[in-house]
């Protein structure tokens, strides 16, 4: 039994969502549904319509024989807008306000639907420049790591802080920890990325940059390229910053300790 | 201008599958596509028909003025096993043996496919019971309690070994380390879980089971109560094993370190 264009528009639609990033043939889909390749390419510029109208994403043709279809989600600018601002208010919230003037963030970095849009906020930055991997450091970086590469559809790489026996060899560098000038040593598998990787560096939060600038010289000691950093949040340091080029979030610019305030802006993210 | 169905279609599937265990009502969908409740209606069915019969999951109707309706992720049972089999494979492969016995893993545990995969298996497990987080420990646990909270949609809390001044207060335990007999502190962040939420404990590896259990005791310290224990991968041990009840996907049986052979079945997952 041939199966109807609503059918098969469903089942397309849910097959490219949960592989971005991934080049599809219509040889594939006419196989699936047992349709000729002329409605596949009908059903395929339907959902690539509404994708675009609805702000999903792009799904891209590729011509040719080994051709077929790829999508890369994308997320609106508008909405994009929209959840930093909200964003904002929820870590202005005093009660995030810790000892020593730190914000609170475990718990949105633990929710499923923030998650969810900080990777594809984090992933539309990327979408011109090829990845191989994205890079992060243990813990709070991790979920942030995950979130991106779902959407660019590669695999993340952590670096610990603490040496683990269940991660065989590792390259380890010192670093300094720019907001406390202490001098500390963090390391990565070393199976864990090939010479050449063009890196993408996350992280949840930047004061120093010390951090992202030891990922920096990892990324120089397995020989690998970086694409790019961006960090959920940053915020404001009266110290020389380790790192230059980097994008954020979210901008925490004034902590105040006694009067328990947190204010928080959008970081750069749609200026740079 | 009214949209059409097979663009309604496509944009349920996408809206509906970003929300899992959501309930979203008609109105919500009659407005958004400016159509008749009736035509929504029919919309659904449609997709619930292909979601069932794609073995996607359920699409749930909930009648009445609060009704609408939810979108249950499942995976079917053969395309759960293909992907164990697969994994035991992989795991058995003899350059993951790392000195001690161990087994590599961290290169699956960062591709987001796999991710995707194990969370759904998991997620699968426990359809029929209500959750209100997933519980982990810091740092492998991570990138597997984020895919399966992913499709619960619930929150994921991750407890730690080493105390950070980012999370606030917490609540501590001391828990014996099964494979060394070592008495070892974690601790969990005092604000990330509410008295009486139903928790769901998932990790990486367990052998003796004693970080299993110090999440246990941890639950019971916050009042909390324990749905259910997910590993990825258990290995047979020798000892008394410190954990009773729980589900793992993958069981390395054996391990030759002299001949570098690893031995991976099936975990209990299929059987429990």
């Amino acid at each position: 039994m041939k199966i109807k264009r609503s059918e098969r528009l469903i089942d397309i639609t849910r097959y490219m969502l949960e592989r971005p990033h991934t080049l599809v043939s219509l040889t594939y889909f006419a196989n699936r549904y047992d349709s000729a390749k002329s409605s596949i390419s009908e059903d395929l510029s339907i959902v690539k319509k509404t994708f675009r109208e609805r702000g999903t994403g792009t799904l891209e043709t590729v011509p040719g024989a080994a051709g077929g279809v790829r999508y890369i989600p994308e997320i609106a600018a508008d909405e994009a807008e929209e959840f930093v601002k909200e964003m904002c208010e929820r870590l202005s919230e005093s009660d995030r306000l810790l000892p020593g003037g730190y914000v609170y963030l475990s718990d949105l970095l633990g929710q499923p639907s923030v998650l969810r849009q900080v990777g594809k906020i984090i992933a539309t930055k990327y979408l011109e420049q090829p990845i191989d991997a994205v890079m992060t450091v243990a813990t709070k970086g991790v979920p942030i790591a995950q979130a991106v590469s779902t959407y660019l559809n590669v695999p993340f790489v952590i670096v610990r802080r603490d040496s683990k026996i269940t991660e065989g060899s590792t390259v380890s560098v010192n670093y300094v920890s720019g907001s406390s000038d202490r001098v500390e040593k963090m390391e990565l598998s070393k199976r864990s990325l090939k010479r050449g990787s063009r890196v993408l560096i996350v992280d949840d939060f930047m004061k120093g940059g010390g951090t992202v600038n030891g990922m920096k010289s990892l990324i120089e000691e397995f020989e690998a390229e970086l694409v790019g950093i961006t960090v959920f949040a940053e915020s404001t340091f009266s110290g020389n910053r380790m790192v230059d080029e980097y994008t954020s979030l979210l901008c925490v610019d004034d902590v105040n300790v006694r009067e328990k305030t947190i204010h928080v802006q959008p970081g750069n993210y749609f200026t740079n």
